[in-house]
């Protein structure tokens, strides 16, 4: 009887792992070379801790179940909440800043579509204990040395980049009090057209002149139509923040990558300050990464003190796909250092050892289907062997070994003794 | 309010995925280095996969709930199942040997103790696809060399060795019929004392001659006291399989390693032929990895064809526990290749596109704390950098840097240019 896998998961085969592999490099080199370390939590959660995040009931799309003692445990769905819990534990002993990168599995139960499925992994780069705004800057600027490490230009993506603080004085300048409400409508303008973005503005009681300073608001990409003089305290301390970090992003050479959007809110409430996406250029997909800085997280999660933080989260499945679109996903092949092909079969015994020790230095494969000579060739040549050891009965007697280059097609009859060294 | 971590669950702290880092990459290179591949598949699996292979009800230790189509889901305990049903659904395409490794997460609902916790990773190495015994002996290879890679030696730990067929027939030489509930209580022995075990043999309905002989074949480290004449056909070929495994281990030259073991019978029943342990010679944890051959596995998990299979899981919670009881683990500290110091803020600046060039190549930090010269090299040294690059104002003037050995104490002024080359 066949087993269906659960809808929304992936079977990674090896041609599939190499992919999701050559996405994790990619993230975590750029993280470790920026100076983040790497950490985890657990899968399982207390439920309670997305009861937190949302203020009242287990969002639906947390897988959650009882425990045999009736606790409700949760699948993360994400790794913000278990970061904010575990810096809190600690948050006295920890060194500041906290700089932690984490490649996390989680799981959201969701209609799978493109580019959401229901098992994913996550990029999570973060920053805390700094309130400076070059750590806003740098944590961005992991996100787009990721993208120029996966080969993507300018041309391919950009950074939308906003603050909380400043939309918000905007829309209070307006006349809005229901900002959170209308900011988390902004956040999901992508998804309607004109016509129901009015609607569901309309809907939140916002009058025609407050809809329509929304729809140019969101248009503005640069900060000259601001009015300073009108701007509330709050609202300035947002504009000298993001001007800040654009300073830093072009101080570090990366104002070409920079685009000032007051369309992205980013849907969590817990963002008070620099807001972030990465974007393609050609807007097919939701944000590639999105993130901010979260300065009262890690205390609304049972920390003694304030520890202001900044961070993003960085999903496989758009990424892949986004690559994939753009033709820079390159191929990766099954490689192999070398291959031993035995012309005889009463060869390999006395060769075992050798392989045992070549394997502790190379990859080395050899055949366990009993194939014959040509066949182990073929064999070798199929796994992307890059060279073949062909151990021969008359230069085994000596034993000599020889070495076939499997790209240029060059043998060499080599001593066992110095190759082995 | 105070969160507290799921029991039997574990917060990786950088210091602790440091150590997990170090047994994965061990883990990782020496299969990587053997020619297998690395897989894996979902986190979320049909219960089903689990009540098939107990053969009744969705095992006691599984997490599993319903979705929102009341359909099981359960959380992996282990990956073998999923291993089989990836392979059973492509058997035809795939190319044989099918060499796969993967270091997986897990979940099981037991009560945590010692070794064992709720939430685990587990590497697993599998060769599915050749009837070979070379693949056996290859397999048991991978445990051996990355117990070596790890830093032990034959002193520290063993393979127990021994072939399901063989205990099989000598079980039915002995006149035992219920072979099946025999082994999988020899295989609990380690738990009872003589007493205990005993009882528990009674309960199987088997008189004391049978006990007498079991007591005596646990014992066993050789295969001179068989009895070939009397043995059955089925017990010839486990003989003479062990034999040729043990053949092939000793011509890798890993004798010292093996030793023969009629206790050792893996709990699962989807054993065949070979099984084996990795077990710490001072016996004081349970097995440190645990496999065997299982030639019917993927056609019982919906498998068109029989694809033989021999393969093992090895968990991180008893590795670490044994590294370090054993004086194993290093001391894994933080590293960092450079960090920036700048002897005055306004150098930072002018300085950022240089250090995001540097991060291209190297691992680089620099203060987000707003840190005075000597705070910054002082968290410099407790960060683990291992030279410090000052950007000193006079130095700076003429394009130059100064380069600090933290290890040495040494200085060097060098130019710019010159160096990001």
């Amino acid at each position: 009887m066949k087993i269906q896998p659960v809808k929304g998961t992936r079977d990674f085969y090896p041609e599939q792992k190499r992919i999701l592999n050559y996405i994790f490099d990619k993230w975590i080199k750029v993280s470790e070379n920026y100076g983040y370390e790497d950490f985890d939590g657990p899968l399982l959660e207390p439920a309670m801790l997305w009861q937190m995040k949302s203020g009242s009931d287990i969002p639906e799309q947390v897988y959650s179940f009882p425990d045999k003692n009736k606790k409700m445990l949760a699948i993360r769905p994400e790794l913000t909440p278990t970061l904010a819990r575990m810096v809190a534990q600690k948050s006295a002993e920890l060194t500041k800043p906290i700089k932690w990168y984490s490649v996390s599995r989680c799981c959201r139960y969701e209609a799978p579509q493109a580019g959401r499925l229901r098992e994913f992994f996550q990029l999570n780069v973060d920053c805390l204990g700094s309130e400076s705004l070059l750590a806003d800057a740098e944590v961005i600027a992991t996100a787009i040395a990721i993208m120029q490490e996966l080969g993507c230009t300018s041309n391919d993506f950009y950074i939308r980049l906003c603050n909380r603080k400043l939309i918000q004085a905007l829309l209070e300048e307006f006349g809005i009090k229901n900002f959170q409400d209308v900011m988390r409508t902004i956040d999901k303008k992508e998804k309607m057209n004109d016509a129901e973005f009015k609607q569901a503005l309309k809907q939140l009681k916002l009058n025609d002149k407050q809809i329509k300073n929304i729809f140019n608001l969101i248009k503005w990409d640069d900060l000259k139509k601001i009015d300073l003089k009108n701007l509330s305290a709050t609202g300035k301390k947002g504009y000298e923040e993001l001007n800040e970090v654009i300073k830093y992003l072009k101080e570090m050479g990366l104002s070409k990558f920079i685009q000032i959007d007051f369309s992205i809110m980013r849907g969590f409430d817990y963002y008070t300050s620099t807001v972030f996406e990465v974007f393609d250029k050609k807007q097919k997909y939701r944000a590639l990464a999105g993130g901010g800085r979260y300065d009262n997280l890690v205390k609304d999660f049972g920390g003694r003190e304030k520890v202001p933080g900044v961070g993003y989260g960085m999903g496989d499945v758009v990424m892949e796909l986004f690559l994939k679109s753009i033709g820079k996903l390159p191929k990766l092949s099954r490689e192999i250092d070398y291959f031993v092909v035995f012309m005889k079969p009463d060869l390999i015994n006395g060769f075992l050892k050798y392989v045992y020790e070549l394997r502790k230095k190379y990859s080395v494969d050899m055949d366990l289907m009993e194939r014959n000579f040509n066949k182990q060739m073929n064999y070798a040549n199929k796994i992307g062997a890059k060279k073949v050891i062909i151990v021969a009965p008359k230069e085994w007697k000596q034993n000599k070994i020889i070495i076939k280059d499997m790209k240029t097609g060059k043998q060499e009859i080599k001593d066992l003794g110095k190759f082995l060294k």
